[in-house]
């Protein structure tokens, strides 16, 4: 397993300001997670508003934060296209700027079994000079779940370095991590999920890529450091109280997934003053009025800002 | 409604030759159809493998099938990407090679609500010369259909000028006609499904776009006209041999969804001469062996080769 | 295929009282289906709230049908329970009660595959005196569709009569109705769904088992009529009329599926004197306020009330 | 919360013989169980194929584990129905047999929205004389997955005095176990997971009700203790153990759902003598052949037979 790529690797948000990109926000926010001790940043995730991006938008963003990061930690870049040829086209875009990893959906759009897959996997890392790591992300790919045996196998080939998990399969998660440790350790398994960061730790984990983490940063950092010292407990508290910050997500009522989401996480980073605005990639509209109101709320009384 | 976009439309295949597309198969096919009295063809579709090609493919594919249409029927182009801005870089190239509409999803990745999927299209729509028709395809798009106000709303606005709908939703195939036609019939309302043409035509509907179509088009079209004349048996009769020839896609066990429906597509075209080979975009493998056996069995009992 | 199952078949609704059967009201609803034309009655389905039913009060509502009906039209009665040996008891009853044929479901809450199904259905064919058909309902049985293979296999052992097709899939039917002929057409086909009966028809279906045919029989009927002359233009237009009045069911907002569909039909029911109210099985309650209002518009701009 | 409600609660299987229910083995279960150390009995679960059994067999099932548990730990009794009134059914009976709770779910095969259930829990507990504790179980169930704020007001209301999650959604776990704890805590909030116990208790479950726990029923009471006192460590490492002979659902190939998961239980529970064959239900065929060996291969490397 390569260890550039575990702990607290936030995905980094996109910060918008009247439909452009805010690169000096996107700045702020890469020095802000990296004195907050996080070992990583993943930029072009979901997180980051990737789907909404264009390509050279996307170069930007990258460029931006590798340029920032100047080495003080690893830069993972999202590679998010359809097949492995357009893939490959993003990816090697991404080398070329700089990134440590580049991170791969299986196909989308597409219709495709376990074999193509595969091979989709194998022409992506074949065509890089930089690790690959697998997104696993069903909840945006049709349900399409990558399965444990396809990813331990490609880790033994030297096709993967690592899986973030946003599947949402806590079963499939363990039996994931108890496979690759059985195979020598291959991957770095990180759990896409801010809620269960310390039982992804206990059961072996190797770390995780929380969305959340745009906001309250320390606070993974603390936890992941409370677990690999074997202090559940504190973990655990750790933990609670960031899903409790987390409820910001779930106020917003009778607006889009993405809106509800990434918007809640920019409006708290809007008033913490690591971004200028809470605006979103067009056609999303920026958290206004009760929704905003109802973040801000939590915020407060979980002392975010 | 624009009656260029009503009729038989095939979804056009994109021939590949060991990994290249095959261009000289790309005209044929476009003769071949044309030559069998299509209405119009699709280029750039989930039939051509759109979600395979990098974008110069896609490019070589438009233009090749442009120019040999020469303004014979009406081209239209799938624009296939995740999110507006994405889609207008491709429909713009599109528009440039000539032509004569655009055809778009609604975001996929991305997690959208209605009001932002409106936007979308009206981003869409505002940036091309060319009319712009909405692809409703919920088995590709995480299960998203576009819903019927939204889509008879957009008509009557000028922002869409059609529908191609493979939602498989019949219930909801009909409702939208007749929306459609308390309108004003500002869309041109296309079935997406080879199999129910006849009833899509006897409720309303202004035309299909059969993927079916590469391979046996001239019944299409004779279906088509017996639906015009009011000759429903005749139309019936005409599906129900469709129908019969369309168990091809069938026949593949254990292959994927876009080796076994395309896959079985091309290998009969490839066996009536239209095209060089059955070989499909990477990571898809061709049909071969007991499948391509079984694809080509019915062909031959349907009198197709 | 018997021909005692084709036709119209409407589902019987159950009228309420304030919590209580009403067999007065059942009883008229009976009467009115039959003075209308339909050529036979389906008792215990999902219009008839049966998952709401007792087994005292399914007793209850099967016998008033069986005697009201009087031999004039088939009784058929849904036998819905988990698995076989409850359906056996179920339906040993419904047969004691006099019913024509028995209507079953795939199993549900149980997790089951195609051999065990087929073992299911076999089961309760051979624990019976009178015909078993097949009841196709995915959206109530966690998505689980009867494959067409399995359908027409049982048919040819003599263990299937017949379908009740509401899965939605009319690519399915298609293929079904193809396949069911080709194998000398043991089973009675019948469509499920109320706004597509003139598509089915035309494609070879045997009848149709609709919902709303509680609120305007009539018109199914001269449909059905209208279709086994030929006259495919009427056929349309009749279509076209019943889906106007169908649109009653999209009205209520914020509803559950079952208050919704079943409601409205109810809601107008009433309206029309069928039925002295439209209550509910518990806990679903009835229509009310702007959601009656909305609904008894459709229905007099239809000229059904 | 009902502290009789907590800890280890294994759904106790069903044994079969020759396609009798097998009351000596079942009797062989409950001592088993309760000498291993559980705290507790779910009788009439999926685990113990409810949903198979007829009416009598539920009650001889029921009346037998009550009988032979004898006080020592308390029984609770899946009542499985459709909805309410048969719910009500189910449950009185096994309340008269003497059960110390009922379990149920929300209503299937009907189509309801929060309010009618919340209607449909609330009619189910005035019914009865003993606590009632909600199953949520939405792969069964349609995908239906019980909402967290449902759950803790009829907890505050009390209405419900425990649920037993089997979602799979470990997100939503935390937040119910959250609010509950915000809400005084009403509920025993158990996991239904065999495989995340460790992680479900760091954060706060009150216990589990695992399937496997027939098969290793000691682990699970280990790891209870172990968390109970703090050492997580050592709870995760009975966990992983636990997972590694839970790897036995995954090895039959080919089968259905109840066929591999309940079928791999009994398998190993025949070879350790606790029951006298792995039959099942019917018309699921037990596991033999080389599912059969496979499975038993795993539990003879685990120390399991």
């Amino acid at each position: 397993m390569d260890i550039r790529f575990t702990g607290v690797i936030p995905p980094v948000v996109t910060p918008f300001n009247h439909g452009e990109i805010d690169l000096d926000s996107l700045g702020r926010t890469v020095d802000f997670l990296i004195s907050s001790g996080v070992h990583g940043l993943f930029v072009g995730g979901s997180s980051g508003e990737v789907a909404y991006l264009t390509d050279s938008q996307r170069d930007a963003v990258i460029a931006t934060v590798v340029e920032r990061a100047a080495g003080r930690v690893p830069v993972l870049a999202g590679a998010i296209d359809t097949t492995a040829h357009r893939v490959i086209e993003q990816a090697r875009r991404a080398e070329v700027l700089g990134v440590d990893a580049v991170v791969a959906t299986c196909p989308f759009y597409a219709i495709n079994d376990a074999a193509e897959i595969a091979d989709h996997f194998r022409a992506i890392a074949a065509a890089l000079n930089v690790p690959l790591l697998a997104y696993d992300v069903p909840v945006r790919l049709n349900g399409k779940k990558l399965g444990r045996d396809l990813l331990v196998a490609l880790g033994k080939e030297g096709v993967l370095a690592g899986v973030k998990d946003s599947s949402g399969d806590d079963v499939g998660f363990r039996r994931l991590v108890a496979a690759n440790a059985a195979a020598g350790h291959p991957l770095a398994v990180l759990s896409g999920h801010e809620c269960v960061v310390d039982g992804t730790l206990l059961l072996g984990g190797d770390g995780c890529v929380p969305g959340y983490g745009n906001v309250d940063p320390g606070r993974y950092v603390a936890l992941w450091e409370a677990a690999q010292a074997g202090n559940w407990a504190v973990a655990r508290d750790l933990q609670d109280q960031l899903c409790a910050g987390f409820e910001i997500v779930y106020v917003p009522r009778g607006r889009s997934g993405d809106a509800t989401g990434i918007g809640a996480f920019k409006t708290v980073m809007a008033a913490q003053g690591t971004i200028d605005t809470n605006d979103m990639a067009f056609p999303v509209r920026a958290l206004d009025g009760e929704a905003r109101d109802g973040v801000l709320a939590i915020a407060r009384a979980q002392g975010l800002i």
